[in-house]
């Protein structure tokens, strides 16, 4: 006999749940008789099934949203201001490093093929340029009121492969133009799990032109600012141990990786097969005698189920001390951040994979799930403004050591591949976006939810040539010539303007 | 110069977006001077600050909920009865495999110690029990319209520790009492992964009694009812290849693991390191020439992201064919079963780690923002009407095997440790709920929210000694001796009927 009144249940009871309890209480299968025949005889009434059917307990639609109820915005913004975790409203970004004015004139390594025996190239180029930039002042400063931003995959190359007119485009931003003047241009990726210099020497290989250090940014890059503000971090992401070598790059002091927790209590994991190699390779501390003050997923994880498992234990603990559980599961909380937000990232297989975004989302219904409150996270990379601001210091940084001039030119041209991100990102930023057809927008006249405001473009070099017209004139000519220099020529022009 | 004004913005952009827009939409840092300072100068004034900090983007709160919106329930049952998904609203469960009658005189495999060169003890206290029990008709009576249903982990064993009460209970219930009566019992444990038959042999020797296949259920032996209606599955959990041989044990046809389709195409999962043993011991197949037509979710998963990333290409396909991606999300998308709903699990951890329905609760918010539909799923386990329903069929054979009566004993008692699944399932079920202080039950008198309604007892001997004094009578004895066939005493009984 029941011990409980439907009453005692029915209050908090979900439909399915009323419908299973108003069966189960009476306990004997004959009592199901409404709701359900009596399995056994049934069966043997209908003669030789094998089973039977019953009501489910349990909703068949996800329901997820029970957990996932928010906080109201407002008032937890203004609760958490001047918290630790008060990067939700505003994220701190790097001031790019300002280089020593030396490093404009500095081509040591552009990458270009030296000629032994013989003086490089490029200074003499760069003497006849600066004259024929002397005869076309007005030209020169249009040029240096416009700056290109790059995607990189889908617009430049795919994966190791060069998409040919990306080499161009960037020969003719290099100098290859008739004033034979650099275009300021930077280059803008979700990307991550690598540290820059190494991305760098890839890329500039493949699209045969040179790139500095100081016109790129991948998703991580902006997160440099974070080494101010916390001493130890948990470091989530990457392939092998790039990532914390990443992290000691941007000058976090004190950088714990998984493995390091895993290989001091491998009980923290039931699941996970920890190599000799990699038990060797990490470096395991009391981790219940340290407070890990964040956590920054860098980049995909390659193993959920441990990384998944090791946040939820510290996003729980009291100050991000392993082998604590917090009182109160928010005022202790240590923050989370992520480099970037894509749900899928394009690979070799035939459809995009899931990426740091649904690795996040899915982490925060389990958080909710197990906490009841909700997660609080910040998110770089594009479409964050965060990293268009962020490129705005790279840019301004670049023209410093370009021209000599540390001002952000007006004209911003982004030329990206997807629009969710790279153009999204540009429109709201006020930038001139070109989306192209090299990547993943395959659509029509231009994109439904985000449509390029600047247009869309067979490829990447279309997009370029179409914008420098657009600021420098039609007739600008892609194409650097010593004749331009010739006296005649500038002379005639200059006397026609006496005329 | 941005190419859109606020008002096409307006509608969708969040809160946040809206801000960030506001201050994007004009470009230049200069006009960020309201909201936020020209980060260099602000910097060069303030002199040194390695770091700016500018608003953010997104919601620094989960919004998930967003993604977890839910369809609302009837409809969608309505709509998709008779439809392969349908179980949502009723699960399928097996019939208890008949036994021959012969099989309640069969002790051959009772694990009791042989004697060489003995006759087996057992049949000579058949025959003396006959007669005593001959002697009790009321009693006996009593004795076959109860049954107990143990939980396995907390209640008699931990881990592979036994809990002393635990073999002194299962003795009385296997005859050792003063009716040498076999009252039946059953295990109902939410543990999975491993054949029945592999669990009871290791069960069995801990608590040095004899388990016999047909008094056992873990969480996913009621899923076998699922192998008449599908053909090929995709089983997903557990170590190595034991949830592969449960399912062949089950009946199921074709059976694919996780495995199988990462030997077979490796760029599902880019991050999946896959060992050389593995190839060789999985069976891959051109999987886009097959649809697999349901998923099983066995036991806990060993590698998330493989796992969630196949789960989810295989419930966003054209039924279940690997390699097409579903026009309509939910009409030809395939069925996908849980074992179990528990969140967390206890082991050797000092804090329990995240199991089945933690794993679950993330896929499904992944596949709400991948595919903006709610996924339909179904949940096997306690604390799920199928699993108790399932329950009755396994007492009702037993009852057949032990007493040779095919009927449903009316007084069944839950004995259990975890008041969240053991106990709310069997209140409201009906059964009388016993909850142990040998396991995750720490509490006071009885649980809050899930208390006991036969109440709190300090082991499951206390439990079980408790309710046969209540079915029973209070005098009842709990050991045997083959002095209660005294003619005199069982004499000296009728006589005292007849003053």
């Amino acid at each position: 006999m029941p011990a409980y009144e439907d009453s005692d249940f029915g209050t908090e009871a979900a439909p399915q749940l009323q419908q299973q309890k108003s069966n189960g209480q009476q306990g004997t299968p004959s009592s199901f008789g409404q709701s359900l025949p009596v399995p056994g005889d049934q069966q043997n009434q209908q003669g030789g099934f094998n089973s039977i059917e019953v009501p489910a307990t349990r909703n068949s639609i996800a329901q997820v949203d029970g957990y996932m109820h928010q906080l109201s915005l407002s008032p937890s913004m203004k609760d958490r201001r001047g918290s630790r975790n008060s990067f939700g409203a505003s994220l701190p970004i790097p001031r790019s490093k300002r280089q020593s004015r030396l490093s404009s004139v500095h081509y040591a390594d552009d990458g270009k093929p030296a000629r032994p025996g013989m003086p490089p190239i490029q200074p003499t180029r760069d003497i006849l340029a600066s004259q024929v930039q002397s005869f076309e002042s007005e030209k020169v400063k249009k040029a240096k009121n416009m700056a290109f931003v790059f995607d990189i995959d889908g617009v430049l190359v795919h994966g190791d492969r060069l998409i040919p007119q990306g080499q161009r485009a960037l020969e003719i931003l290099n100098g290859d133009n008739e004033l034979g003047i650099k275009i300021p241009h930077i280059f803008l990726t979700n990307g991550s799990g690598k540290p820059e210099q190494a991305r760098i020497d890839q890329l500039s290989k493949i699209v045969r032109n040179p790139i500095h250090m100081d016109q790129f940014i991948q998703s991580h890059t902006p997160m440099r600012a974070l080494a101010e503000y916390y001493n130890t971090v948990l470091v989530v992401g990457g392939e092998g141990y790039k990532c914390r070598e990443v992290a000691e790059q941007y000058g976090f002091k004190d950088i714990v990786v998984p493995n390091d927790i895993v290989a001091w209590d491998p009980t923290i994991a039931p699941y996970r097969v920890f190599t000799e190699e990699e038990r060797k390779t990490s470096r395991p501390r009391d981790f219940s005698k340290i407070n890990i003050e964040a956590i920054m997923v860098f980049s995909d994880s390659r193993d959920y189920a441990t990384d998944m498992q090791i946040i939820m234990d510290l996003l729980r603990s009291e100050n991000g001390r392993l082998g604590t559980m917090a009182e109160d599961p928010v005022s202790s909380r240590i923050p989370i951040y992520f480099s970037q937000g894509d749900m899928l990232c394009p690979t070799e297989h035939w459809t995009p994979r899931m990426s740091q975004g649904t690795f996040r989302i899915g982490l925060e219904a389990m958080y909710k799930a197990l906490s009841g409150v909700d997660l609080e996270r910040v998110v770089y990379g594009k479409p964050e403004l965060a990293t268009y601001k962020y490129a705005d210091e790279v840019i301004t940084s670049w023209m410093e050591q370009l021209h000599g001039e540390e001002k952000l030119p007006e004209n911003v041209y982004m030329v990206g591949d997807n629009p969710a991100s790279d153009i999204v990102g540009g429109n709201m930023y006020g930038w001139n976006t070109c989306l192209v057809r090299t990547g993943v927008f395959q659509g029509g006249d231009n994109d439904e939810n985000n449509p390029a405001s600047f247009g869309v473009f067979p490829n990447v070099l279309d997009a370029v040539q179409t914008a420098l017209k657009k600021e420098l004139g039609e007739d600008f000519r892609f194409e650097w010539s010593d004749a331009n220099v010739n006296p005649v020529l500038s002379g005639g022009k200059d006397s026609s303007a006496i005329e």
